[in-house]
C-alpha cells in the first residue's frame, strides 16, 4: 500500500426529512446570505422548493436557476456575478451532482476577480483562494460529489469537460433518500452506472490492497442489488437509501487510498458528453463493458478474477471467471434498460473519435497514469467498439 | 436505514516513516506546550522515542510515561495534573489503544477541575467542557480509537472498566504499518480479533443495510487473511498494512451508521478484563464463538447464513452455513494460537460470574439494547459455555 493522506470533514445528515428540523441551523451557522442554487422546475414540482423556502424564511436568499446537466461555465459565470454583487455567506445547493458541482466552483468564484473557466482549468488556483462553505440538499445517487472536493464542467464553446478540485468538500450534505423516490428510471440507471464505475476506477489499481478491495466489493455488490430494485419499485426506501450511500461511500476518497494509478473511463465518457452532451452515466455503461474486454490481458486476469469472485460470486479458473466477470457487467448495465451502443445514445459516425481520443489522453493521462496505459489508437478502437454489441453474449 | 449524522475530522498520515517528516507541524500548529504520553520501554528500545524527541526539538516536552494495558484511571489523574501545571496545549500519544484512550481523557481533564473518574463515569459531563487537541502516533493495530472519539479507562479500586466518550476524535492520526513490525505474537492476534469483534459488534444489528454489511465484510475479510500473515511473517508490510487500515475503518463510525442495538460481547469482556485484567482481544476471542451460539436461532439465522457467506465464503442452506461459520470463527481465534478457554487465561472458577454478568447487563444495557437481549444469568451460561472447548470441532 502506498503511503498515504486522509481527512474528509464533510457532515453527514442522512434520512427521511431531516432537512425539516435541521437544514436552517446547518446554513445559517454560516451567515444570513445565502445563494440558492438548483436546476429546472422538479424542486418545485416536488414541494422541495417550498420546503426548503420555508427552512430558510428568515435569511436573505438569492437564487440561481438554471443549472443543467453536465454543468456548463456561463452558470458559473452567472454564480460569481451574484455572490460578489449580494456579498453571498453560504451556498446552498438543492439538485444532483451537477448542482453541487457548479456550486463548489462558484463558491470558490467569489474571491477570483476574473473568468471562473480559469478555476476550472487550472485547479491549483483554487487552493490558493478561500472558499465560502457549500450546505447542499442531494436529489441524485451518482456522482459522490456531496462528500468530496471534485466538480465537473462543462465549456461549450471548446467542447471542453473538465475535472476540477477545490480545498474544501461540502460542509453540510443532506441525504434524503425519499428525495430520489421521483428519480426517472433512466437518471436512476444512469447514477448507479456512475456509482459502479467510480468503483471501477479506483478498483482496478496496480496496487490495490485488500481493506479498500473489500470494502469497494461490498459497495459494488450493494450497487449490484439495488439498483433494480429501485427501477421495480422507485419509492422502495432501503434500495433508494443504498444507492445514495453508496454514492457517497465510493467516492469520498476513503476506497482509493493507497492506489497508484488514476482514471480511465471518466476521461474517455468525459469526450462522449462534452461532444454530444448524452447523459454521463449512460456513456460510462457503454464504455465500461469494453474497457474491460480490453484491459483484461495475462498481467491482469488475477484482477479481474478476483473482481468476479468478490463482487459477482462466480467460481471457477481466473480465466473463466475474469471473462464472466466482464459479461456479467455488461448483463447488468443491459439489465437497467438503457443502451449498450454509442448509436443507442444518437452518435452513428466516427467524426470526432480521433480528436475525442486525443483529448481523453491528453487531460486523462492514459498514457502514462492509467492502470492499463491507452494512446489515442487504443481509445479510438474502444469507440469503435462501442458501435455494437457484438462481443458480448446477448 | 436509520436516519443518522455523520463527520470525522481525524487527519490520518498513513505509511512508512511519515512520522519523520510530518509529525513536527502536525504538534506544532497547536501549540508549544507538548504532553508526550506512552507506555512502558518498548518505544525506548525500538528508537521511536528518539525520533518523536527529535522531532519536536524545539517545543516544550512535558513526559507522562506508564500508561498499562486496561488503562488506569490514576494515570489519567497524573496526567490531568500535568496538562494544568503546564498549560499544555496539546497532546502527544504515542502507543497502542491504551495509551491514546488515556490520552483523549486527559486531553478533557485540563477543563475539569474535579476527579476525572467523573468523566469516565457521565461522558456527557465532556461534552460540555473543551478538549485539548490529541495527536497521536499507533504502534498497535486492534482499537480503532485513533479515529473515533471513545476511550475505555479502568479503576481497580471499583473493579470498573467503563467506556466514554468525548467531543473530538485525535486531531491527527500517524499510522506507520512498520511501528507494528516489532508487536508480539499474543499482541498481534488479540488486535486481530479485537478488530473483528469491533465488525461482530456492529454487523449483527436488527437493521443491518447492504453498503455498510458489504464493507464490513470486506473489512472481516481482510482481518481474517492478514493476520495469520502478520503472525508467520512479523515484517509483512502489506499485511501489517491491512491490519492497521481495517483497525481505523472498523470503528470510525462509518459502518455501523444506520445500526439499531448496541454492543454485546465488548461489555461481557470488560468485566473479565477490570476482575482479571486479562489481554482485552484474547478475552473477546473466548467469548465471541459462545455468544454466537448462543444468539443463533430461527430469526437470526439469516443473518448468521450472511455472514457465513460474504465472509466465510461458505456455501450451502442457512442453517449450515450459520453453523459453519460460527465454527469457522472459532477455528480462526484458534489458529492464531491463543487460549480459547477461561481456564486457558487462569480463570479456573466461577468466583465471580454473577457479579460480573450482573454489572455487563447493567453498564451494556444488554437486556435492553442488545442484538439479541441477554439477562444477567444469559451471561453467567456464557461464561459457564467458556470453561471448555466442548460444542465447538477441535
Amino acid at each position: 500500500m502506498n503511503n498515504f493522506n486522509f481527512q474528509n470533514k464533510t457532515a453527514i445528515r442522512f434520512g427521511k426529512n431531516v432537512i425539516d428540523t435541521e437544514l436552517h441551523d446547518a446554513v445559517a451557522q454560516f451567515g444570513q446570505r445565502v445563494l440558492l442554487v438548483f436546476g429546472g422546475g422538479s424542486i418545485k414540482q416536488s414541494g422541495l422548493y417550498d420546503r426548503v423556502r420555508d427552512a430558510l424564511a428568515d435569511l436573505e436568499v438569492v437564487e440561481l436557476s438554471g443549472i443543467a446537466p453536465n454543468p456548463k461555465i456561463d452558470s458559473v459565470r452567472a454564480g460569481q456575478d451574484l455572490v460578489k454583487t449580494h456579498d453571498i455567506d453560504v451556498v446552498l445547493a438543492v439538485g444532483g451532482g451537477s448542482v453541487i458541482d457548479a456550486a463548489k466552483v462558484i463558491a470558490s468564484s467569489k474571491f477570483y476577480d476574473a473568468d471562473p473557466w480559469d478555476l476550472v482549468v487550472a485547479s491549483s488556483k483554487r487552493y490558493e483562494i478561500a472558499q465560502l462553505p457549500v450546505v447542499d440538499i442531494l436529489t441524485l445517487s451518482a456522482t459522490g460529489t456531496e462528500m468530496n472536493v471534485g466538480s465537473v464542467i462543462s465549456n461549450p464553446e471548446t467542447n471542453q469537460k473538465l475535472g476540477t478540485g477545490g480545498p474544501n468538500s461540502p460542509a453540510v450534505s443532506f441525504l434524503d433518500p425519499t428525495l430520489t423516490f421521483s428519480v426517472s428510471p433512466w437518471q436512476t440507471a444512469a447514477g448507479a452506472i456512475d456509482i459502479f464505475s467510480h468503483l471501477t476506477e479506483q478498483y482496478f489499481d496496480q496496487t490495490p490492497n485488500d481493506v479498500t478491495s473489500g470494502m469497494m466489493a461490498g459497495l459494488y455488490r450493494a450497487v449490484i442489488k439495488n439498483a433494480p430494485i429501485a427501477l421495480a419499485n422507485p419509492n422502495d426506501y432501503d434500495a433508494r437509501a443504498a444507492l445514495m450511500w453508496a454514492s457517497t461511500m465510493a467516492l469520498n476518497g476513503l476506497v482509493d487510498v493507497g492506489n497508484t494509478n488514476g482514471w480511465t473511463v471518466h476521461p474517455i465518457e468525459h469526450e462522449l458528453s462534452a461532444y454530444y452532451d448524452i447523459t454521463h452515466g449512460v456513456g460510462l455503461g457503454i464504455m465500461t463493458p469494453r474497457w474491460m474486454q480490453r484491459s483484461l490481458s495475462a498481467e491482469t486476469q488475477p484482477r479481474f478474477a478476483q473482481f468476479g469472485r468478490e463482487v459477482w460470486g462466480l467460481t471457477g479458473d481466473d480465466a473463466t471467471v475474469a471473462q464472466g466477470a466482464i459479461q456479467a457487467t455488461f448483463d447488468w448495465i443491459k439489465s437497467l434498460n438503457v443502451p449498450t451502443t454509442l448509436p443507442g445514445v444518437g452518435i452513428t459516425d466516427d467524426t470526432h473519435f480521433d480528436a475525442m481520443a486525443n483529448s481523453a489522453v491528453t487531460v486523462g493521462h492514459l498514457d502514462q497514469a492509467a492502470y492499463v496505459t491507452l494512446q489515442p489508437q487504443d481509445v479510438v478502437a474502444l469507440f469503435q467498439a462501442a458501435m455494437t454489441d457484438d462481443g458480448f453474449v446477448k
